[in-house]
């Protein structure tokens, strides 16, 4: 008994989830109320409040959540260019996955607003690890010229660049085939195949 | 008299500007209100309602504004690498400027935005336009051995996720040389200084 209770306060906990990610998406951090998230799943806002007590623990369990789908990703692939190129190609099945996380992203950089540190923390240990793997694999400098501590920020730049491009127009941004041809250059300082 | 009234609307109405980009930038297009942005002019709602009639007009005279001065800026060098890197330079200190943009030009993706429309073309013009003067330089393919068409979709992400890691992290992020550097490898095909 106590264990199906359990089971259905996780099943709840998605589709919070799920609803918060679409809310955000649609309207931002600020504006998305947790009434309109609440409605969505059907639920009081009593009953929301029940399972994330504030709107700044929903965000960043909304973040944590797209983090691990990530992880789980790397972690099967290692930090390599395909692994990398495969998560774009991924994304494009997760629009409002990259829709919320676009806009909560450039939302954060104002320094009081609840998601700041979790970003700022979240870039700096991304540079780091994939310059680290960067280093691994290729040592100080990567075939294409670039040290490992310039291309890891221009990597996760061109990524989140192309995101926003793509997001305002889908029908003319390639956005895998414009990646993959970035880090045919850049890393591996190979012309890219001819399109 | 006449011309002494209209002087005194113009400079009114850069005061407006100026107080809506950091309104803008602090928390947002939709969460920004007209009653803040009158609030740090220091004039009623009313009166900023007669300078512009709706926040759309605002939002988009705030945008055209950061256009004009940049096109300004193009039209001087032409549009070279190295007005590129001077664009990336002279955004360090308007850091409200790319801040109110980074985060604009992400709300705006959803459809329903009212700059949707103004970002969507925007970027369409600028890739077209960065694509033609790059092939105009060098052909149909760059040093680095990517296309006109793949390059420029590339460098305006690059410039737009450098921003989004500056803002977030200004101490760490040396936007200046990483953008030079990536330009370096990308379009001229060779090896950037060291570092």
């Amino acid at each position: 008994m106590h264990q199906k209770r359990r089971k259905r306060a996780d099943e709840r906990r998605a589709e919070i989830l799920a609803a918060a990610e679409s809310v955000f998406a649609e309207r931002g951090y600020r504006a998305g109320s947790l009434a309109a998230i609440a409605e969505a799943v059907g639920i009081s806002k009593q009953t929301l409040l029940h399972h994330f007590p504030t709107k700044e623990h929903l965000l960043v369990a909304v973040l944590e959540r797209r983090d691990l789908h990530n992880l789980g990703i790397v972690a099967d692939m290692g930090l390599t260019i395909e692994a990398m190129a495969r998560l774009v190609d991924l994304n494009l099945d997760w629009r409002g996955l990259v829709h919320s996380y676009t806009v909560l992203s450039a939302e954060s950089v104002a320094e009081d607003h609840p998601a700041h540190e979790f970003f700022t923390t979240r870039y700096d240990r991304s540079r780091h690890a994939l310059a680290d793997s960067l280093r691994a694999q290729h040592g100080d400098r990567l075939p294409g010229g670039l040290t490992p501590d310039q291309a890891a920020p221009l990597i996760i730049a061109v990524n989140d660049g192309l995101q926003l491009q793509w997001l305002l127009n889908s029908r003319d941004v390639a956005i895998g085939e414009l990646f993959r041809a970035f880090l045919a250059t850049v890393v591996k300082g190979e012309p890219p195949a001819s399109t």
